[in-house]
């Protein structure tokens, strides 16, 4: 089901038709009319800056990062196509930003003059940064303060190691999808090239008195050949594993880069809400009016654990499926060789 | 069949029981007497000297090299056995130097008096050199001169090319066996390690409230394990492959390496004959004599070209053999990392 077409920001026009993924598009996008909408880079950009101002307590998944290099390259285009699906698929998965309305807009609105409406209208939202927490409504339940504050703290600490923790494996999968490209490749070439090399010397002394009924030079320039392919595909396979894994931490890293900015609001909400207790005390200030405070503070650590919920829950399914596409994309490569090493094994029959 | 067993010139004793592939052992070592025979570098060191000095038309396969640093580890001793193994193997399939006094004495000897005698013995042979050649009887037939000449210009260029091929492969065949030994070993175990980090940082947070039957923290935890487990073979699959890929084209090389003298020894006969026919021509040298200079470098020819026939039937037998167990050896790892993967995907399940 196509719910949403992309246009970059790329001089030469190139529309492209985007599917989210079924388990997404089937549950966020069927009340959306169906048919291909156009967005540019620049509108996904507008879109995240209004996501960011409205939504200070959930994470915001980061868009691909700005690349001035290559930016035309039809690679590049399309691996930033891939890059802008995973942050709309992560969007579409939050139970809060896929039911908003700017969101709703930027995934439906086909009519230019509607779009900028639509626009404007976003851009004068009041609702934004902690105002918004007041249009929330949890539980009723009052929260116990030193539960929150032990869940922020453990939180917290979770939060900084688990950044640690992706941004170390996507340096390292950075490096592998280069050296892939470009080492390995080359040096599977370079078997290929040696093997071929030594076929043709073989070969020299064949036309001397050829001998036997399979010529070896014969042999081993197809195995030359064969592991030429094979290095080829080293320099292909990352766009399957390491780029998409690299592509999906990215996202994770930008989520976790949102957190600390989160908890630290929370924090503030926190500090104050103290101050009200000590004024209260002092008898400077109203029962109702602490009544009133307590509620609005426990909205915002309402808010803020459902996130940590909602981060958990992604984890659970999301980061599960990047690993397993990681790991099945490198069982088909490897079995891929093996049966390529199979066909050159088979020369010597 | 047990035909040698080597002792390699180290400190501490250390005895190795060797045994020739069957196809060798049984057709090569069945009149010798059985039972194991100790050797140690040096000796090998002494026989190369006697068949290098004797047989100046044979390409005598060469020892490993000699390596001063680490020369005691013990999987230096077992890596040069087995290189000796090679070096052994291949003068077992020379119909020449495989039935040769020399050779059989270093092969069978085990009484220390009779090794002694049999070396003066050998040290003290008169047929060396080109002299052996008169021992040879090649058929009886008169070689065409121009036929001759065509032949070894052709194996001059053959032999030229094929040593740059096998020099080249023998270059990246030692790079590829350290890459594997270092740095793909460690990019795998470092993928390993970052999984495991961020199973510890996900633990963490699992720790605060558990969710799900399955454990993603211990999931990513046994795919980091399995991850170190593949870098591991990685590590210590050179051994396998590419290492003895290396020392057996480090044979090839010694081989084609002794070539070019081969042919200069012969092209001074056809100089020498051709003086002859010179001499003949103004009458210095009865016919008799030019009848005999003829059958004489007849004889270095056939001597040369069987040479050439015999390397070419170690190619096609030889060659392909070490290229098989190389793809063999490759096809067994690439199927070992593959079942490792998919032990990892089905952590998932």
């Amino acid at each position: 089901m196509r719910f949403a077409q992309v246009r970059q920001n790329v001089p030469v026009k190139k529309d492209f038709e985007r599917k989210t993924k079924e388990d997404t598009s089937d549950n966020k996008s069927k009340n959306y009319r169906s048919g291909p909408v156009s967005r540019r880079y620049k509108h996904f950009d507008w879109l995240h800056e209004r996501l960011v101002e409205k939504f200070c307590l959930i994470p915001i998944p980061p868009l691909p990062d700005k690349q001035i290099s290559g930016r035309y390259e039809e690679q590049f285009v399309e691996h930033r196509r891939v890059q802008l699906q995973e942050f709309v698929d992560w969007v579409c998965r939050h139970p809060v930003l896929s039911k908003c309305e700017v969101w709703h807009h930027f995934l439906t609105c086909t009519d230019e003059k509607v779009w900028k409406l639509g626009k404007r209208k976003a851009e004068r939202d009041t609702y934004v940064g902690i105002t918004y927490c007041w249009a929330i409504s949890p539980p009723e339940k009052q929260l116990l303060q030193s539960n929150v504050d032990l869940q922020m703290e453990s939180c917290s600490q979770f939060i900084h190691s688990m950044d640690i923790s992706v941004r170390n494996l996507l340096t390292i999968s950075n490096e592998m999808a280069k050296k892939y490209q470009t080492q390995s490749k080359k040096e599977f070439q370079r078997i290929g090239e040696g093997l071929t090399d030594l076929s043709r010397s073989i070969a020299f002394d064949e036309k001397r008195s050829s001998c036997g009924d399979k010529s070896l030079a014969d042999c081993v320039s197809k195995i030359g050949d064969i592991f030429c392919v094979i290095g080829h595909q080293f320099g292909e396979q990352p766009k399957l594993d390491w780029v998409p894994f690299s592509d999906r931490l990215h996202i994770y890293r930008g989520v976790l880069n949102s957190f600390p900015d989160i908890l630290s609001i929370h924090k503030g909400a926190m500090q104050k809400r103290k101050e009200c207790e000590r004024l209260a005390a002092e008898q400077k200030m109203s029962n109702s009016q602490i009544v009133d405070v307590n509620r609005r503070t426990d909205i915002v650590s309402y808010a803020v654990m459902a996130e940590m919920s909602h981060f958990k829950i992604e984890r659970e399914t999301h980061l599960k499926q990047t690993l397993k596409s990681l790991i099945e994309e490198q069982i088909k490569f490897y079995s891929g060789i093996v049966s390529k090493l199979q066909d050159a094994y088979a020369q010597f029959d």
